[in-house]
């Protein structure tokens, strides 16, 4: 049987792909700048010269698939991109484009589709921190907010590829509007310009912080996490706060799907960290079963910057039926 | 193979078995007290009564097994109940104890066991209203409020067994205190006990309803259905803020784990139907994407009064494998 698996990361900045083993062992790695504003098809192009140059280094009949995570709406079945508002994409049919810039038809059933955060939480799940779990939860807090979810050792997609919209759990009707077109969504409160957000709002009203006042304008979710960091008090409850609200949404999580385990990742989340999982997890304590509560573990990703393409290659194995070992040999 | 199961509802009230066969059709009825205050013993007689009273009406060996459907916290691999508040049993070896009532030690490996909720989603997964579903949570209101749930066809139990406990997902954190030691559980705010306390509230002020406020001790939630059926004011805005509260709930829950079908159940929930109905709907629609709104139905359940039975029998097809036909068709 193929022993190699590629999975590409099509992000809105950068296009990755990795060459792996089984066992998650990273043979090569190949990355590009996306540069989107070129064009569906040049973005296409450059996916493909990542593949080429990772195929390369082992027999084509030695790799069993090529796996894609990309933003977005995605159609799993016909292997289309519904929607990717970053990208700009609509009805782009990304696994014949793929097969079809490879010279094989044949390729077509070894391509496969997903969203970004189903692949990261497979990535987690094969060869991260939940290699010992079958029921988890990846939570991304980046420019959005979005999960993943693994169930009874499946990925867990629901009745119409929708499920794990943490970002859109309205915690405040009246609060301020999101992109969702609705008010006070999870993703108002926590999400990197929302954090922006309320520092500047704080900022505004003279608060004393170590965070330039003069240079609001350019300010980030990471400049917020790095004072947060030094112990800027202002930075530090801005997070904090975030954390409250992720407790209000993990806590309702925890009490319908009784995970044993929930991964905080994404750019913000990641950089964050026990800065917003501490009150994240008082939260939580205060408004779950103790059973459940005990059972459940929140952590950080495990795997580096190479996670999306490693997550990509995890679906490939995915959806060709094989589990991790430790799930098949049960 | 064998083509008949046998499902025990064992209730706090009272004992129910069926004896069904692999379409559904009901062949014969049991039906008996539970009186649970005679101790654990004399209930699992009566039980064993009812099993063999159906026993009777077909060769043994067409039976594929039984299934017993009881609440509170069951394991069910060692077929055990953990405990049942209501019953006042802790440890109960029930499947040890049905299977040497039976005779035969090999009846162990062909009884199973799970809660009452697990059991009612089941039902009408093989049976009722989610015969088309995939993807359903069956929600019960009556004394406490809980929910089973069918995700990509198969019963979910969480990481601890501890899966779909919507009733204590907190909504009010200066709320009613409610049993599980926590305030403001949805639980508090819809269940029967919750629904009479606020009517009694409404009453005890005076505000003027058909309902008799000179024996407000005696008021039963199924009193304030009735009222509210005869378009009684008080009734009628009590229900709609339960349906209210509902929909929040229900709301996240969608947008966790998209689900195409919603079932509401329980002696309360069945009764008030569309009173508690059309306002959950009106809050979920507020609060879901449309996508996930248009995909989904909230409907009561389909199978009568013997739903508990046959939702058991269901679990003896679950648990060796047999999926409804049109799973296992794909």
């Amino acid at each position: 049987m193929a022993e190699f698996a590629i999975g590409v990361d099509l992000g809105a900045t950068k296009i990755e792909a990795a060459l792996i083993d089984r066992a998650g062992s990273l043979l090569d790695l190949a990355r590009v700048p996306t540069d989107h504003e070129d064009g569906a098809e040049i973005v296409m192009v450059r996916v493909i010269a990542c593949i080429d140059q990772l195929m390369d280094q082992v027999d084509e009949d030695e790799i069993a698939g090529i796996g894609v995570g990309t933003p977005g709406v995605i159609d799993i079945r016909n292997g289309t991109v519904v929607i990717a508002g970053n990208l700009g994409w609509r009805n782009l049919p990304m696994r014949r484009v793929i097969a079809g810039l490879l010279g094989a038809v044949s390729w077509e059933r070894r391509v496969w589709l997903d969203n970004d955060t189903n692949v990261a939480v497979l990535g987690e799940f094969y060869y991260g921190a939940g290699q010992n779990a079958r029921h988890m939860l990846y939570v991304t807090i980046g420019t959005g907010v979005g999960s993943g979810m693994i169930l009874d050792g499946r990925l867990y997609r629901g009745a119409t590829g929708g499920a794990g919209e943490i970002g859109h759990i309205v915690l405040d009707p009246e609060g301020r509007h999101c992109s969702c077109g609705r008010r006070g969504c999870l993703e108002t409160l926590i999400s990197g310009p929302s954090i922006v957000y309320q520092a500047r709002a704080l900022l505004e009203r003279g608060m004393p912080s170590s965070l330039d006042h003069t240079a609001l304008d350019s300010l980030s979710a990471i400049d917020v996490v790095s004072a947060a960091q030094t112990g800027d008090w202002l930075a530090r409850s801005v997070l904090e706060n975030a954390g409250v609200y992720l407790g209000m949404v993990l806590a309702h999580y925890i009490e319908i799907n009784n995970p044993e385990l929930i991964i905080v990742g994404g750019g913000v989340g990641a950089a964050a960290g026990e800065l917003m999982l501490a009150s994240a997890r008082e939260v939580i304590e205060a408004r779950t079963f103790p059973s459940h509560f005990e059972a459940m573990r929140i952590t950080l990703p495990a795997l580096g910057g190479s996670s999306g393409a490693m997550g990509a290659a995890a679906l490939v194995w995915y959806e060709m039926g094989i589990l991790p070992d430790r799930l098949t040999e049960e």
